[in-house]
């Protein structure tokens, strides 16, 4: 039997001090836990992605540098008997291998913690460069799989090593770790959420533990960074890929299980033996020995500590892909942009609107009520329940509210630029609490929030540097339909909880409208929410064309008239703040075009 | 001989249509030139880069279709006699060999086009994943290199294509066009500007001739994409490395030159030979044979035509890497981002400052000084200088000016939100400028330029949604440094031929004021320019850490101080407009670093 634990923990890109405490700190509950091995997520040291950071010398050295002195530091503090896999970056000497790596390419890299020292290295060997994803722009791939052995109760185990995107691709350091016999394939991963993601990686660990022939340890790395967000739901699957264990979503874990493993086979000795990849390349198995066999077992194993979440508040064991995750991936996402970047508070425009009312609760649940800031910022145009709505909402859960009416400002402008209609006009309201927001953020230090959701985002209705003005923007992947849903959600926890419902029923009942223009509403310019994300998700999730979509079922109009408003506002989504990605497909690094771009589906 | 035509022409990305009737009728200069083969540059079709749209499917089957249709129509209208070479975005049949490609992959492809039929295709082999390239993300790599035997005056000959950075790599086509004992190798290209690279691609097509021991036809493209601008220079060598004919830079031209070529080897017959790539890959040489070799020659060839800008204005003959090449290549991708986003005019504010001034010049030159709308938008704190240098400009160029005070809407501001300092107080000025350009971009459609120049985006010197509000910056990638000489330039070419320095000199000599503060300098928050952008150059574009930095020469305080100004500035750089790149690392495709980002260079 071996005790292992899987640390679901929250790096910081580019904090390595601090991620290094991290990884002496949870090694520590999991020796205290009695484990005798414990694995962190991918590129641990560094966080994840460090994007361009992999390319800079005295960062890869000081990645480096980092994951020696963990060791040293883990045996100093009385840790070096425990097996100790974590992620960093790493290199690889000799010239480059390809044109815009430096000398000493950057590796993806894993390391083996033992007795001081590090005792192995592997790298990623399948290098994902789709989707939020560009591997080949920094990598090497590996082609290693270490295997160790290690003491287990009542005999020795040999414990492989692959990295997340391995899991994904056929052949390599799965099939190898079975021609190498292990008994546990240790993965460290850095596996960004995406809506019903979690289902996905327990279907694909149980197939890839039986294809190795191996228990599975999957240790997902927890928090959020720039537009990605990490849910962790950490598991381990035995040998015929049955969950033997799992750690909740959106919180960090220490996972804890025992697992009985066949015992190492004696006759395989340590060394290097290349064998087929089974993807056209070749892989060195690296078996090494940690420690005499005849040594002493140093961790008394004691009966398991129980599942804790040390996050709970946060804490997520719902059904995969609900309405709870979406709403955690977005909360944790706001939460550690905040945090991450060093901001205490947060302010935004509220209109009554549900944009902007989901977008509050979020800031709320993420950061704390005394937190959030809220500006009310009627217009001309400005219905009365657009200010009560507000109101009512930042008295319902105590945010800071303030109004400042733009007429004034409004009027200012128009009586230096003459006779503003339509579009300009509409605009300049928008630009006016732009600016409002943005100086109030200065003059404050607040981060400001932008409330734009996916669907307006998609077709460009928006204003570049008023509603859409901002740092971050929390629902920035989350189409209207789904904005909606969500608030109904969250008052129906609140209700269930006993507690008051965050969002007011009327800025959730009510019509949309941008309120720019008198009597205006959303259904003046674009379909109905329900109809037009249909068509966005079949349009820019699914990346269809024209034909398709029509073939599909969309009114031939509509898909022409929805085309065209996507196409065109790609400038926009250019200059638009980052938000936490929950779909399959963000506008951001997961969908890259051309701003000028001549193309038109052709219709019929 | 062989008269052989390079087309370095404009295709627009998307434009399918318009880019196929520049194949034919470029192909029809060629032929009334006298040329038997024309190349046209990397993707002549769908037009370079097209980004995302090359994984979808509907994109895909228009480009091949078009190419197909592009076929029939040279010889419906007489030119299926002239061989034709045209890049286009392809497809590889079968199942999706790496995830995030479709199922079918795509490819950069070249066409060979005679007698209204597609005769052979290949792909590029080389994919560029670095710096502004992520061909790794689209594309598969081509393993043929095609052979075509034509008719030449005198003989028949052997023609290889090979497509832009299978040039740049080593192996791959250069060395099997050797094997293949081809006697010329016309390559199509889409290479973006950088300052001094005209040279460097003339090298390495020498030394490419050489290695391939056959005469090199180098085709680049014409033109503005976003933030990449083609310069043309196309070049032909013999296979010596001797240049033997160039175009010009920056403008569309058609490059006629005659070959001495040796005669082809009768023993080699039609059909497919795979070889050592020399590079690890196997490469199949494609033979085919144009027309019967008896067949009557059907373009009588006369004397060469005279080399000739058919953009005259623009096109450039200067030394390499000089102040004309950056300026064209400023100019050119202004104009195009106008032109081909279907702007009529632009419109940027004017501060008397050598950043709005240099801008508007550039603009002028650009799309012509009567498209062209600047704003004065004077403050408390405007000298008075800053409106009359500008109002000289306007001037002097011809420009529509107008002037907007903006301290009554300051004023609004400021009764609204009281006891506004510091920061705020000055970025307020800037933000209000910003709504007042787009409140008139929005009202009369201008395009907004934005003035800002590589030193400010940089160290974050600038105010989001103000002075970096936009649709596109032409200085964006111009450090301060050269935003001088290029003034100085652009006034000593106009003293030259006689007519009056565009710039004010007082706006080339005053000390750089952003002016939101009584007499506030750059000088208050930043280092003296020349040293700041000799530190920027090393730390921004060799990405040279602390330690190398102070290495190097440069002061450790302002180092320090400097590292910190950058990092904390990606966030606005993520909002910021597209410009053109002329260096050899832009903000944009080039840099890619986390805005959450706790990575700080130690200083010694």
């Amino acid at each position: 039997m071996l005790r292992i634990a899987l640390a679901q923990v929250n790096p910081t890109v580019g904090d390595l001090e601090g991620n290094a405490d991290l990884v002496v700190e949870w090694t520590r509950r999991a020796a205290n836990a009695g484990a005798r091995l414990v694995v962190f997520p991918e590129m641990m040291i560094t966080g994840y992605p460090v994007e361009d950071l992999a390319l800079r010398a005295s960062f890869v050295d000081a990645s480096i540098a980092t994951v020696r002195a963990t060791a040293q530091r883990l045996a100093a503090e009385g840790l070096g008997g425990i097996a100790v896999v974590t992620g960093y970056l790493g290199r690889r000497a000799g010239l480059a291998p390809r044109v815009g790596l430096p000398s000493g390419a950057p590796l993806d890299a894993a390391a083996l913690l033992y007795d001081g020292a590090i005792q192995v290295t592997s790298a990623k060997h399948h290098l994902p460069n789709y989707g939020v994803f560009d591997e080949f722009r920094y990598f090497v791939p590996g082609d290693r799989l270490p295997v160790f052995r290690m003491q287990a109760d009542g005999g020795r185990v040999d414990v492989a090593v692959a990295i997340c995107e391995d899991l994904w691709q056929d052949g390599g350091p799965v099939q190898v770790t079975c021609t190498a016999g292990a008994a546990l394939l240790a993965v460290p991963n850095a596996s960004p959420y995406e809506r019903g993601k979690l289902y996905v990686r327990q279907q694909l660990s149980a197939r890839r533990a039986r294809e190795a022939g191996a228990a599975l340890a999957y240790a997902n790395m927890f928090g959020g960074q720039d537009e990605l967000v990490f849910d962790g739901g950490s598991l381990v699957v035995d040998a015929t890929g049955r969950t033997v264990a799992h750690a909740p979503q959106f919180c960090e874990q220490l996972l804890v299980t025992d697992l009985d493993l066949p015992a190492a086979d004696p006759a395989q000795l340590p060394g290097d033996t290349p064998v087929d990849g089974g993807d056209g390349t070749v892989i060195t198995i690296r078996r090494v020995e940690l420690d005499n066999p005849g040594r002493t077992e140093r961790h008394p194993v004691g009966p398991l500590p129980p599942v804790r979440a040390t996050w709970a508040a946060k804490c997520l064991e719902g059904p995969p892909g609900g309405l709870a995750e979406v709403y955690a991936a977005v909360v944790l996402g706001t939460a550690d942009y905040v945090r991450k970047n060093g901001f205490g508070s947060v302010i935004l425009g509220l209109s009554g609107g549900i944009d902007s009312a989901l977008t509050a609760t979020i800031a709320a649940d993420a950061i704390g009520p005394d937190r959030v800031h809220v500006v009310l910022m009627p217009s001309l145009y400005s219905s009365g329940h657009s200010v009560s709505d507000a109101e009512d909402l930042a008295k319902r859960q105590g945010l800071h509210a303030r109004t400042v009416p733009i007429r004034a400002m409004v009027d200012a402008f128009n009586s230096e630029l003459d006779g503003l209609t339509g579009l300009a006009a509409e605009n300049l309201q928008s630009r006016i609490r732009g600016v409002i927001l943005m100086t109030l953020s200065n003059q404050e230090g607040h981060l400001v929030l932008t409330t734009g959701n996916k669907s307006e985002i998609a077709t460009g209705y928006s204003t570049l540097y008023g509603d859409s003005a901002g740092g971050f923007a929390p629902i920035k992947d989350v189409p209207k339909s789904l904005v909606w849903e969500l608030a109904r959600w969250r008052n129906a926890q609140a209700a269930q909880d006993g507690q008051t419902p965050p969002i007011p029923e009327n800025s959730v009942s009510k019509p949309p409208s941008a309120e720019l223009a008198p009597g205006q509403l959303d259904t003046d310019s674009l379909p109905d929410y329900a109809v037009l994300d249909a068509l966005l998700d079949d349009y820019v999730e699914k990346d269809m064309g024209a034909a398709a979509l029509i073939a599909a079922g969309h009114d031939p109009q509509l898909v022409q008239r929805v085309i065209r408003l996507v196409d065109a506002a790609e400038f926009k989504r250019r200059q638009y703040p980052p938000g936490p990605k929950i779909t399959q497909k963000n506008f951001g690094r997961d969908r890259r075009l051309p701003i000028t771009n001549r193309w038109r589906e052709q219709i019929g």
